[in-house]
Order: structure tokens, then C-alpha cells, then sequence
């Protein structure tokens, strides 16, 4: 392999200048030092995205290195997290040579600029089979500020970030032809492959939100995490469902389109709940970063109801797509 | 795949379990908390280790989960901090069942018991390639204590804990056929399979070793990063390495057989250097530990030597061994 960089090339040319941090050492040692700042906790996520199963090999690098990057950011985001920077577990195939490396590097390091965060280290190993990127992330938030999945309320109001469905159309059509225009594909594909992790509308919904989780295995899938650790049943309005022009166009706007933009994961959005009461607080916090939409209410129960435009329910054969 | 297991089911079954911190929330939320204790910081650190390249297909899924979290509590030894937990990314290829999970699972639970550490969180993904385990490992250490690579000073002493080599000889003995007797090729392939972290060792050097590291890739070869961040010359004496019984039982004493040691990866000991003064301290240090054994001395210049009984550098054609 003529082409294939030595462990300590890569970290040299391509990793060092992308560790920041003070604690980041520049790479130089076995592991690196992180401090919260004073009055602060440390959030940590792991997500780690495999060749074949979260992307495909053709992807661009420099779009798989901001995909894996940001699909962490976002939890860091629900979470109402300042980021902070990231540890990088590479596993590579022999196929990988320098030129993909460096635009690998080129997207971790737009999105450092783009997002404010520092790699801190990690480990490059080599493997016999798919490419595998693993992601540990970090943040900051004031002790006891996270918003957790677990404080929904009964009559809390349910609200969801941005428009849903349009990774999970961008998925279909970056794998199958459809007839759609170039600018509905560009769109939706671009919405799968370049999630936007929400972090300046979760630091803005600190001890607004009750809960929030992002949305990466579905609409419904991922409220019925709330509905269960918070002991409560969540009921979301189809018709008042965010679904993008571009997303209309290929789906229309049917109960079953929305089923399925409710279904389908990679989006990356924040759903939440808040107290009637801070609904006016919640509005203005998006005003600043993304736009939000209520889509339904909290209730004392269990379980996720998807509802038609009279209240019935809508029958939803699998509540979420998951990538294991 | 009728045994295989879903991802929420492992959870539940598996992995909620082992999650005892309370900033784990039982892995019912997006991310975890961690908070280093007051005039603490972070140390944090990631290894994955893949199928076919660290371990293979048919050891034993205990001894996986084993060596998966000591490679990574190994760094954190080395740089005198107290492990405190990890995070799991696991990528399950299709042959992966209940049963297997059950034993890796048991593996993760026995070492959080002797090491007293907690899981955090984690992501479970399946792969069309092989198993593939990324762990990042948290420890605390007082602010400003961790003990760097980049700070070993001329005439310091150089040290090594335990025996070396010994990973190497198991390796080879796992791959292949040898005529020793059981004991030894036991003895080595669980020096291998089932490496020390040696956190206690770690922890009483703090304030005494001016640099560490673990050995993992070779002692010369990781010897050579102190002295490189460093800025000094290391001269390591052949015959005062400290080998096993059993790995001369194997590979006798010769110099070739103490070059093979000293560049043969998966030790896991700690290599330190120590101020002349701190001798004594380093000797206490490690009676309550592991037996540590003086190896060399830093000079000004610049790189790492071995050298024979007479003083003589021993040409070594490469210096360690890498997995990548």
C-alpha cells in the first residue's frame, strides 16, 4: 500500500492541527484533560457510524466526517450543552488513502470552526472491513441543567425543531431514482447527509424545555423514549406535523406521508416539552437559532399517539427505523 | 437472525446494569453526566480494538470486554489517574448472539467490580465487518498532577513495571504452534489476553515520575515518544530488562531475545523516569503495587538506545510493533 500514511503521519499532518485545546497536549501523550468550568458538569455521548450502514462508501470524506461529527453534536444539543470538543476512534479499511484522509480532516476542521470544538484525541487502527468512525463527545452545562428524557410533565406542550422526514427521504433518493427535481433531491439529500446539530436552541431552552431528546430513529420512536422514562403518554397532531416544501413534493401531504416523515429517522431535530406556561419563553428562544413548531401535548398515560385531524388515531405499523 | 438480540433489549438486559454511576441516568437519556470531584480534572482517552487485527474471532467474548477496557484503563494508570468509567461503541457483525453478549457483558462486569468503575453510556450499531469495540475511558486526577510524556529530564532514572515481552511471546503463542510446556504458553497468552492495568502504581507515582507512558506498541518504540516530546536521549541496558521466567523459558536471554522484548507490543506495563532524588520514593511507591525495575537513564540528545553489557549500542531494526 504505496499509499497508505503511517499512524504517526496522520497524527502529524492531518490530526495534530486540529487539536486545539490546551488539553489536547497536541496529540503528544496518552490521553488528554478535560476541566468543566467552575459550576459546570461534563456531558459525554458515544455514536459511532459504519461504512454501509450509516453511509456509503462513495459518500464524500469531507461530508462523512461532519455526518459522524454532528450526529454527536446534536445529542450534546437536546441536552442543552455547551460543545466542547471530541474524541476520534478511526478503524480504516486498506482502501483509505491520504487524499480521502485529508478531506476527512477538512470537514472535522470546518466544522471545529463552525461549531467552536476541538478534537482531544484518539486512536486510528487499521481493519479488515468497513470503515468505522467512533465519536465521543463533550460538553458543558451547569450542574443539574441538562434537560434530561425523563421530566416530561402531563400537560406539558410537545414542540420539534425545524422540518422532519427530510433525512429520511434524503436517504431513499440517495440510494434509488425517483422523478424529482435536482433541486428537491439537492435539498433532501443534502438535509441527510449534512445534519444540523441545534446547539444554540438547546442552550437556548436551559430551564425552559422539560425534556428533549434529538430525533435520529424516527419522530414517534424517539417521543416514546420520553413517554417511558418520564412515565407519561405523548400525543403528536399528524396535520401539525413541520413537513418541508421539498419533502411535500416527493410525499405529499397525506396522513401516510406524514406517518412516514414521523417514522423515518436522520433528522436530527429537537423535540421537547414545555410547560404551558413558558410556551411564550420557548418561542422566543427559537427566535434566535431554529424555527419550532407544537405538535402535540403531554398526557398522564403511556405510550405515543399519532392523531388525525379529528383526534382519531392513526395506525403506525413501526414507530421508528434503526440503524442496528 | 432469530437469536439476535434488539439494541433496546441489550440495553435493558445487558448494559443498564453496569451503568451504577449515577450520572449514567441508567442509559435512559442521550448522553451522560460526569463531574470531576472539586480541584480535579478530566483524564479522558479512547482505543478500539478490532476483530482480527487486536483479539480474534474465537476468544473467549470475557477476555474481549477484558482486554477492551484495560488497554484503555492502562493509559489512564500511566498517566496517574483514577479511572472512574467508560463509554462503549459496539459494532455487532450478524454472528453475534445472546449468548456471546451475555459472557462480554459478564467480562465488562467483573472488571468494573476490580477496578471500581462504572459504565456511562454507550452505542451499539451492527457492522457487515468484524466485531469492533470502542471505549473511552474517564479517570480524575488532581489539577495539574497528570504525569506527562513530555517532561522527562536529563539524568533521570528509567523504570519499568513488571516483566516485559510477555505480551509479544503470548501472541505468538495464540497464533501458533510451539514446543512449550503448558504452563509457560498459559502464563504468556493470558499476559496477553488478560493485561494489568497498573492503576495503583499510577497513582502512588503521582508527584514522583517525571514522565510515563504505557507500553503498548513496544517499549523502544514508546520509550522513543518520551523522548521525542521530551527532548532527550533514553539509553536502555539489555541485560537489566526485567523478563519473565517463562518468556525465557520461550525465548532464552540473548540479546536477541531482550531486542524481541523490548519491541514486542501489548505489554500494558508502565515506563517512567524519575529524578535520581525520587528514586527511593519510586522504590516505596511500587512496593505496595508492582515490582518496578531500573532499565536506563536519560541523557541530553536526542533519540532511544539499547545497549549491551559493555556499553555498546545493540542495532534494533525496528522498534516496535504497530496495529495499525
Amino acid at each position: 500500500m504505496s499509499n497508505r500514511p503511517s499512524e504517526f503521519q496522520l497524527i502529524a499532518e492531518l490530526f495534530a492541527p486540529l487539536a486545539e485545546a490546551p488539553g489536547a497536549l497536541k496529540l503528544t501523550d496518552d490521553a488528554a484533560l478535560i476541566a468543566p468550568p467552575a459550576g459546570h458538569e461534563l456531558v459525554i455521548t458515544t455514536d459511532a457510524l459504519v461504512e454501509g450502514v450509516h453511509f456509503l462508501a462513495d459518500d464524500p470524506p469531507l461530508l462523512i466526517a461532519k455526518k459522524a461529527l454532528r450526529v454527536n453534536l446534536s445529542d450534546l444539543a437536546a441536552k442543552g450543552a455547551e460543545a466542547a470538543g471530541y474524541l476520534l476512534a478511526l478503524s480504516l479499511p486498506a482502501g483509505i488513502d491520504m487524499s480521502w484522509l485529508k478531506q476527512f480532516a477538512e470537514g472535522l476542521k470546518q466544522d471545529q470552526r463552525e461549531f467552536g470544538i476541538s478534537l482531544y484525541g484518539g486512536d486510528t487502527t487499521s481493519t479488515p472491513g468497513p470503515l468505522t468512525i467512533a465519536i465521543t463527545a463533550f460538553g458543558f452545562v451547569p450542574k443539574g441543567k441538562m434537560i434530561r428524557r425523563a421530566n416530561a410533565k402531563p400537560d406539558d406542550l410537545v414542540f420539534v425543531s425545524g422540518t422532519i422526514g427530510d433525512g429520511g427521504a434524503g436517504l431513499a433518493l440517495s440510494r434509488e431514482q425517483h422523478d424529482v427535481s435536482h433541486a428537491v433531491r439537492d435539498f433532501l439529500v443534502h438535509r441527510y447527509r449534512e445534519p444540523r446539530p441545534r446547539l444554540a436552541l438547546g442552550l437556548a431552552l436551559r430551564g425552559i424545555a422539560n425534556a428533549a431528546l434529538d430525533v435520529s430513529d424516527g419522530l414517534l420512536a424517539d417521543l416514546g423514549h420520553i413517554a417511558e422514562t418520564s412515565g407519561v403518554r405523548i400525543e403528536i397532531d399528524a396535520h401539525r406535523l413541520p413537513l418541508s416544501a421539498a419533502l411535500q413534493a416527493v410525499w405529499g401531504t397525506t396522513n401516510e406521508a406524514r406517518v412516514r416523515a414521523a417514522t423515518s429517522g436522520d433528522d436530527y431535530e429537537i423535540a421537547f416539552t414545555v410547560a404551558p406556561r413558558f410556551t411564550a419563553d420557548a418561542v422566543k428562544a427559537a427566535r434566535n437559532s431554529t424555527a419550532i413548531t407544537e405538535i402535540g401535548r403531554v398526557r398522564a398515560g403511556q405510550g405515543v399517539a399519532l392523531l388525525d385531524d379529528q383526534g382519531r388515531e392513526i395506525p403506525v405499523p413501526a414507530k421508528g427505523f434503526t440503524h442496528f
